[in-house]
């Protein structure tokens, strides 16, 4: 059976044309069926330009949530393309949603609808950042500004089990933000969680640095969503503005002109290895359904790689994972119940 | 008269060879005296051989602080170049001081060794960090872990101050590092902060986010020690990441490596721009005296550079700026005392 995505046809920059687009490409090439949510004129308007495909619904939204929009306000709009885009996972007309919309607005009305995960305090906005050999898993990205421990040990195994399940890598290495290697620094809060996770099961290598998200010497990095979402932002800025300041330069003199065409390779592998795009979307960790959201300035390429994501995610079954392995650590203190040395 | 610089003879990772040709270039190009400071044998065969200048003086000291020393064990050795150079300050041998060494110990020592100005609880650490249009004082980055609003106050004035007087920003605009530019978002540190930098005579613009720093939409950009560190070294290595990449991928054919040839110009314009080495250190701000920090991979070129930075900080008043400012703040509550609105 194909999975089911529900899709939300006003998310991104590009509107309905690039997401119809997407989601067409993504039911033709890997047999997903694409529940498109959006105002039913223009989905279908779209539609009939590329064709469709069997495999598409269409549920009616009318209206839509701006990029830059506040989460109080899109939460109040009950007929938003992304909340009935929801509503069908909540409803279980659709196994996994996916917009290239206002992630924030995404993350309120995914709580809202949906709620959390069985033994989930705190749901958790991941990032997934490139680094020099693969990628770092830094959570959480999202914002929540007041952090507890407890908090923090959920974002330290919901980013694991995501790393393993959804991005396939063995036994991931569990890194704490902190501003030193040694134990003793920190602030209060890292101190705290640095125990527990050292008390846990998980394969936590001790407090990492800022340098560490881009080394590829963790795997997963866990932080509050303060720090995580000030660090998020500024590398993301950091790395536009260096290629635009690189493009400045190249493009002072003939010399540097010819140099930047005879370069171009490089410059798109590079593109290639940083884009967002090419991965298809963060996951909205610790929601009660599959949840992933793709960049605003997404083309029809990453709208498709999204949808299929977002279906990976379903079938990888990152959720049970979380709800299964939450489940020990309230169980045994951190220790494997089959060991007998938990507490219950 | 000229100014005098004690300087770190055994700063850096080049050593003193480089740390004292760095000194003579300061002499001859810009009329400052320096002091130079480690084993008085070494520094000698170091200025046989680039000719020397009878405006450098040295003074001994035979131990030695590496890189990745332990603040603990570094501030246990009372005869390390650092030590004694800081010294030269406090006994009013030298005027400002300079090193290119282990930025932690530099910082423990000028704290244990010259104290904090006056009015000041907590002395922090700027970072310069370049953006499209200039340059963004960053602080705290000093790993400050645990700052209350008292510390973020300070930070602010220090660093408008800096920006001020320091890089001859007139009027600098100063942000608050949050998660949202909403006052409503935040921890709440920043919420307590807001109000009082709001309450404040800076140019206090409001909350900023990650993206921020590397915009130049401020000019100083407020936060904890722990925040701080975490975005600097990210950004570090990110930079430094991205070029990697990028060389990398230009290396891999004959069409690119011709490209990177011809592209050279631009690439040095970008390292220039980015450089640390270019702006010469960075200041610890609220010690008791001018402390210039410059980076581990400083050359000839780059210690030049700072110490005449640790002299221009000297003559720039930035110290004397600092404890003007905040004892307005105390005795004002944030209004100037003129004004006749202050409670004293």
């Amino acid at each position: 059976v194909s999975v089911r995505v529900a899709v939300d046809a006003l998310g991104g920059d590009y509107g309905p044309r690039v997401a119809v687009e997407g989601a067409v490409r993504a039911c033709r090439e890997n047999d997903i069926h694409v529940v498109l949510v959006g105002p039913r004129d223009l989905i279908s308007t779209e539609l009939a330009r590329t064709g469709g495909d069997g495999r598409i619904t269409v549920v009616d939204a009318p209206d839509s949530v701006a990029m830059a929009e506040k989460v109080t306000r899109a939460t109040l709009k009950k007929r938003s393309s992304i909340q009935v885009a929801i509503e069908q996972v909540r409803d279980g007309t659709a196994d996994a949603f996916f917009s290239a919309g206002n992630t924030a607005a995404c993350w309120a009305i995914a709580k809202l609808v949906l709620g959390t995960l069985e033994g989930v305090d705190r749901a958790a906005l991941a990032a997934v950042m490139p680094n020099l050999s693969g990628h770092t898993v830094l959570l959480d990205v999202g914002a929540n500004a007041n952090c507890r421990a407890r908090h923090l040990e959920e974002f330290a195994v919901m980013g694991s089990v995501y790393a393993e399940l959804g991005l396939k890598i063995p036994n991931p290495r569990v890194g704490l933000l902190s501003v030193g290697e040694e134990e003793t620094k920190g602030n209060e809060l890292v101190k705290e969680v640095h125990e527990v996770l050292r008390a846990s099961k998980l394969n936590f290598v001790g407090n990492v640095e800022g340098r560490d998200i881009f080394l590829g010497t963790v795997d997963v990095v866990v932080t509050d969503g303060f720090t995580g979402n000030v660090v998020l932002k500024a590398s993301e800025t950091l790395a536009t503005s260096m290629m635009k300041l690189l493009k400045q330069e190249l493009m002072r003199s003939w010399r540097t002109k010819i140099g930047a065409l005879l370069s171009k390779p490089a410059f798109l592998a590079i593109k290639k290895r940083v884009d967002p795009d090419e991965h298809g979307g963060v996951p909205l960790l610790g929601i009660n359904g599959a949840c992933l959201i793709g960049h605003g300035k997404s083309d029809a390429y990453a709208i498709n790689n999204g949808i299929q994501a977002a279906a990976r995610f379903f079938t990888s079954g990152v959720n049970e994972g979380i709800v299964a392995a939450l489940k020990m650590l309230t169980r045994g203190g951190g220790h494997h119940p089959a060991t007998g040395t938990g507490t219950v």
